[in-house]
């Protein structure tokens, strides 16, 4: 005998996308990616019948939105339209095999952790419960540090923007090495940690720049400033490649920005000795996604970071139990919500709002891209 | 001192980007892509500054052609038009670099892999050479099998269809695997060689709906019916499952239609044990995407095949030193190009015409195009 559903069928309705290029005050760069002039917001609202509603979102560095906002459209929309909104899990499977043979990382990934994100907002709203408690509940705040794109500042500037995080409470900071020569991103990290002292947590990133062989000389180039960790040395498909800088320098490694399936994070899981790993839900599949790799990472005692999209991020981390830092990244997203980044005696503090906790303010949105289309037309 | 190129300055122009879903003449099912009703043509045409045009294109089931046309529309484009279209070499590392961060596999694979075949079809025209002559040139001809999106036609369809690639003059046929029992899997294996008799070459392919120990089992219950391979039996991700499956049953094992980025193949090679590859150019990167998949599966002594594309695989398998079978797949190609593909002795022939050899009759694509989208309208 079949049970029946207890609630009343409430099916999907509408799935509206909206694309937003959003201006940086000014040009970002690091290592591999070059300049960054603007980023790029893509949001899935998904209305089910009865008027409810939960808005999920992705971020782009400046390309790869519109092929995003498509897929939701185009191959997304229509899958989800008429399907029940509750059962994430299963939807989320639905959804990766329905795509899987243009899938399996890239934009797909992508798209999806936009309604991904979308079915969290609308469950939490159901049941008034915020994500850090749906996300695990171990806490509402967590470790933070500020990571800038600044591999283009000379080092006057590069300093004066790490004393500005100091000022804005933070006791972790994050720069970016990639520099012409060892010798010029070692001068960098030196000044770095004469200025904030013994005590702020230092981290460096070079954006897959590197070889192995160059990453093994860096790390022990960088042994005395106490880096807590050495992020993305090398290209992130090369686990084995991560594995051998942690063998030879001992230096704690992270990663994961890069990684778009739960398989990529069970090979990093397996082969990179990875200190830390660093999800990113708006592009590993969302909540669910970044969930899956966060509980692959405790099973590994390896310690749960994130990449970008602190707003979010916030309430994921701080609900872990093995939790890291959240990074809190440069692009400016801060402008464009109604709740700016909370942070207490170093901690960054995570909405007690039902749903995501993230709510934009759509008028700034739209109005940021016109300014940025007109300036160029 | 530098020396100035020897050229005259001859600049990308134009990308031009077209879509068309074409339609099947029956729904085709497999046992992880569900019912294919259509499937979608994104095409690219390279213009120079001088006129002259290249036209590359890439497939898909039916999902993601959208998002593929909006990142070659949005990303690439902008990114070519006025650079130097003849080191097709640095330009396709230039545009895996450009999209990284939603790249790595997905829709920018099958993306870059349009414009990089544009590319090829341009130096083909420049340099009046074929493609058969330009991927390697070891012969103009190669071995190929048909092969069936039949898993939900009944047994007497099933062999009709069987007998019909026969009589088209193929000596090699595969059939889909997936049934709810492997008893009755068996039972089409067993029927399908009763079929052809002892000297057609046959395989199998289950799209990846296995599990390693049910591939385990199908492998060696397939074994009386002389199997040439076992395609996809598991997930392309899981490449020690392929190991394990070759060591515990001996089975030859092929897969590659899947995989997008050098890495993976990398990865497939080192770990998975498998005896054929079979890349598609239409997802791994193109024809410099192929090659480097084919070069890896030569230093490994794996033979090169191919998936779907036949109208281009022909002329990259049959250049091969160590080449295998294409795949001459059901998409209806065919009835869309002025080069219906050639089989001569059971030998699939390459064009000699200079470029890719592939042209596309626009007007029956367009009219396929609009016939399928009124008939829904
Ligand atoms: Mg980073
Ligand atoms: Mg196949």
């Amino acid at each position: 005998m079949k049970v029946l559903p207890m609630t009343k069928p409430n099916p999907i309705q509408d799935v509206i996308v909206r694309s937003f290029d959003v201006p940086l005050a000014e040009v970002l760069s690091d290592a591999k990616h070059g300049d960054h002039t603007h980023f790029e917001l893509v949001t899935a609202t998904i209305v089910l019948a009865d008027g409810s509603k939960g808005t999920g979102y992705t971020y782009t560095g400046g390309k790869g939105g519109r092929a995003i906002a498509a897929m939701i459209t185009h191959d997304l929309a229509p899958f989800l339209i008429g399907r029940e909104a509750q059962d994430i899990g299963a939807l989320y499977d639905a959804m990766q095999w329905h795509l899987h043979y243009v899938a399996r990382g890239g934009i797909a990934s992508f798209a999806i952790s936009a309604v991904d994100i979308a079915l969290w907002d609308l469950r939490g709203k159901q049941t008034g419960k915020s994500l850090w408690q749906m996300a695990g509940g171990a806490a509402d705040r967590c470790r933070a540090y500020a990571g800038g794109i600044d591999l283009n500042f000379p080092l006057p500037k590069l300093l004066d923007s790490i004393s500005g995080y100091l000022a804005k409470g933070f006791n972790g900071v994050k720069i970016k090495i990639g520099q012409p020569t060892l010798a010029e991103d070692v001068a960098r990290v030196k000044a770095v940690r004469e200025l904030i002292g013994p005590d702020v947590t230092f981290m460096v990133d070079a954006n897959y720049s590197m070889t192995v062989d160059q990453a093994i000389a860096a790390a022990q180039a960088f042994k005395p400033y106490n880096i807590t960790w050495f992020e993305e040395p090398i290209i992130p498909d090369n686990y084995h490649g991560y594995a051998q800088i942690a063998d030879a320098t001992g230096m704690p490694l992270a990663m994961g920005e890069n990684l778009h399936t739960i398989h990529e994070f069970e090979y990093a899981m397996a082969d990179a000795k990875l200190s830390y790993i660093q999800p990113d839900a708006s592009n590993c599949g969302g909540i669910t996604g970044w969930l899956q790799a966060a509980a692959l990472a405790q099973a590994h005692n390896v310690s749960v970071c994130s990449h970008g999209m602190q707003e979010l991020h916030v309430s994921l981390v701080s609900a872990q139990k093995n939790p890291g830092w959240i990074e809190v990244h440069s692009f400016p997203i801060d402008a464009y919500t109604q709740r700016p980044l909370v942070v207490e005696n170093h901690l960054a503090v995570a909405s007690n709002e039902p749903g995501i906790g993230v709510t934009f303010d759509w008028d700034k949105l739209t109005q940021a891209h016109k300014e940025m289309h007109d300036e160029h037309s």
